[in-house]
């Protein structure tokens, strides 16, 4: 049942006056249930109560936080055909798509309830005393990762399950020890309700404080930005659009505290198809990006917005088949009228730049809130002039660069923000021949892929999500995998600390049988 | 020879119209050199070559990099005498400690050069393909840590050599595959542009690209904002007073892109002495703390600028010994007339406060540059109340807290801001029956200390110096020690890229011999 009611902790509330409806964009219409945003005293109560948590949860062991997240891997799987119903209604995309992205979001959380299961992750550290050096006698110490603090997750609005309530930051910063409150992304607050019931119920089965999560709704702005100037709150980890990112992350930095914010941001995702590929497999490429820039209407933040050739009767006819693969697709529907409002908008004035062509647009009727895909080209020398062209058109939309030749092609990679993914389509002597190419694009991106597309962002542990900026607010962290725990910890140190009251991790006798470094070495063994 | 010219890569260079001189202040007069000031083209032309630098640097192997920092140990070595004598005429400080600290420079050049000589340190991880999977084939994904770009260095005014030129910024940022731009401090620029000339010797003797390394003379400020402020250096590491590393935070996180900043600063090392451990070792406490009170005239971040204890006659006892000790050592120096500037100014402020109370000051004659030292005591309650009593007076001056009782002194920890250490000093039991407190403290610091002082360093890979801020400006890094070398890199994911194009890093065939995470398990065997 969705009660349209916050979370704090594990007491529902609806104190605040404003509310909001979601809405569905398939049928055009509002959704029934009412959301309360949060008001300011909601706001100062969860945070209360998860600063309190926070001094239980920072000692709760390894195998207590994975039951925690196994449990609401659980739970949500409980919340059944409810969740699967909700979440299409309040986004216009597949049953198929929501039971995917929730077997993502489940297999996270188990995840990250193994890497905390198994503990090796703290980094443990030990030096040993040598009370005999000379000239001074050399201490004990001995070094873990802690977590930071209370955590504020704002979710994405392309990702309701997998990066939002019970998502890739809430599991990571839970997993590292953290206390979360979500702020509640407002175009699926009933699919965030439901998930933070799945939470809540959780973190009662398994004895968690209260306090340890609670779920903050606001369709404005305000609360966000309370949550984040809040000095109780220690880091923040966002997923949406570069303005918004970058306003949370000014403001973090011009705390008394500076907090670190970790914001996945825009990303334009350039594919360069060197020619020898280009030649060789055209056509069966056309196809392939056809797909991946209208998967998932587009809305995926490593979707391929932009394409660089070296100008060729093979691009020229690959730009056409593009163009006509793009129209063999059927429009589909974008997330809230809000999204296809700034889709139509951000298109608009691309087109309306000077020497952008559009190559094909769908030009048949679509249904309200559906995309119409468009593919565009454009000249090296013109993009290079036109720093419009460089912005993101979040939706099923891209633009075909035609460079002069491959050192122009490097000057606009060299030019180009940092994003999270860059694309090299090319025969493997061409990768040899212009290894230039390969790093500056390198230097761009936080991952790069041969021969593939950058749609699909597998969770693994050698994933990186994220990149320089503005693909993210901090390179040195990724958003996806289980190495993004690191975010939300910072290492300590005890020196001299007496063993049987250090954590379990550091004593001699290591009872969780962790891998540590030990004097230089790495041993999983007793001291 | 000091020439007091500006280190341009190999080039020396004097540009600039602006001059200054370094001073002695055991002599108190000016050391002869005549340094000249980096002008903006030389600044430009430090960061232009050092961003060409970094193509090549970048690529640069483990092993040419450790020969690399090896190098540079065994040319600062072999400035001998003329380093030792010009680092003593430009801080006052002692042969002993100069000696001291040459060796702790070189140890850490050689412990990064032995981790990159490794290899093992970029955390290299592979996931294998899975073409069967379903819906989805699995891509092959192998990450490494890559470094961020040219880094600029803030020297320390304390660390003429340990954390300054070759220091550990530059020596982590160095290993990590960052060039380095340094700000050279000006009260100890003669030092730096000798330590410079190693640097730059090492960087031809090894074959390292020119721009690899530039020093930059500056007395003022407009040196160190404009190097922040440049697009093309990307992380910076500063080592000094809380409003000049905040300052440089401010701009780096206003900057169009914004960069990491790495500073830190100021610390008062907060010290509970617990009852029993009080009554038992009283006599002894006094004794140690007054060494390590005065150990380098006050001059090192992790000083214990504040002492805590709950009333009693045996504290009442301690402040009195504590008095009485620090007046048995003899006065000694500060680095430069603005260090004592500022301590005899700040000194002043804290004893201008109601309700502070001077133990015992140094009265005798000294000699000009000279710090007299001061003990001080307040209650808990007035403590409290005034928050010009938190901040640090950097130079040999403690201040002890009387509280009320055990509930008096939690609350003053937890009102403290962040700090590079606490120390405890209790009995075993004691520690047990205080949890809280030490709960309270480990979450304002990033080291705990039990039974010892707060100064000392160790540079070990279990070392964390850096904690919550204002002791660091980011406590997710540490700034000492090994594991410093990741605020200068970021992950970076291959994804299905040809085994032969790979960094050796990741190659199938593992022909570095590296500790990798392979599938989840660590292995350094070929797969």
């Amino acid at each position: 049942m969705i009660t349209g009611k916050n979370y704090i902790g594990n007491s529902i509330s609806a104190k605040g006056s404003i509310t909001f409806k979601t809405f569905n964009p398939l049928l055009n219409a509002e959704n029934d249930p009412i959301f309360y945003e949060a008001s300011n005293n909601e706001l100062e109560d969860a945070i209360t109560i998860a600063s309190n948590a926070f001094k239980i949860y920072r000692k709760t062991s390894g195998k207590q936080k994975a039951l925690f997240l196994n449990t609401i891997a659980d739970e949500i799987l409980a919340l059944d055909d409810l969740l699967i119903k909700t979440y299409c209604s309040e986004t216009g995309l597949p049953e198929g798509r929501a039971k995917g992205e929730r077997g993502r979001t489940i297999g996270q959380l188990r995840n990250f309830a193994s890497l905390v299961h198994k503990g090796s992750w703290v980094e443990a550290s030990i030096d040993s005393a040598d009370p005999e050096r000379t000239p001074a006698p050399k201490p004990d110490l001995r070094k873990m990762l802690i977590p930071l603090g209370p955590i504020v997750v704002f979710g994405a609005s392309n990702f309701p399950l997998a990066y939002s309530t019970a998502g890739g930051d809430t599991a990571a910063a839970l997993a590292a020890g953290c206390p979360v409150i979500v702020k509640s992304h407002p175009m699926h607050a009933g699919t965030g309700e439901l998930v933070a019931s799945a939470i809540i119920k959780a973190a009662e089965k398994t004895g968690m404080p209260n306090g340890i999560f609670s779920n903050l709704n606001s369709s404005g702005i305000q609360v966000g930005l309370d949550l984040v100037q809040h000095s109780k709150i220690k880091a923040v980890g966002f997923t949406g659009s570069i303005k918004a990112g970058r306003a949370l992350f000014d403001l973090a930095a011009q705390r008394e505290e500076p907090i670190p914010v970790f914001a996945e941001m825009g990303s334009v995702n350039p594919v360069i198809i060197l020619p020898e590929a280009l030649q060789r497999n055209g056509k069966s490429l056309s196809k392939t990006y056809a797909a991946s820039i209208t998967l998932g209407t587009g809305q995926f933040c490593t979707n391929p917005g932009l394409i660089l050739g070296v100008k060729s009767e093979e691009l020229s006819a690959f730009i056409q088949d593009l163009g006509k693969e793009i129209l063999q697709i059927h429009p589909s529907v974008m997330l809230h009228p809000n999204i296809i409002g700034a889709y139509e908008a951000n298109k608009a004035e691309a087109i309306s730049q000077p020497n952008l062509e559009v190559v094909t647009q769908y030009n048949g009727e679509v249904q309200p809130n559906f995309a119409k895909q468009m593919i565009t080209t454009v000249e090296g020398k013109a993009f290079l002039k036109n720093t419009r062209l460089y912005q993101e058109v979040f939706g099923p939309f891209s633009m075909v660069i035609q460079c002069e030749n491959i050192h122009q092609l490097e000057e606009i990679i060299s030019s180009l923000e940092g994003q999270l993914t860059g694309t090299i389509i090319a025969e493997t002597n061409e990768i040899e021949i212009h290894s230039k190419i390969i790093a500056t694009l390198q230097n761009r991106v936080g991952r790069i892929i041969y021969n593939g597309v950058p749609t699909g962002v597998e969770v693994s542990p050698s994933m990186v999500h994220g990149g320089p900026y503005p693909s993210s607010t901090d390179s040195r962290f990724t958003a996806v995998g289980i190495n993004s725990i690191k975010r939300w910890v910072r290492p300590f140190s005890f020196q001299d600390w007496p063993n049987h009251l250090l954590p379990d991790e550091l004593k001699n006798e290591n009872p969780l049988q962790i891998l540590r470094t030990v004097n230089g070495s790495q041993s999983s063994e007793s001291i």
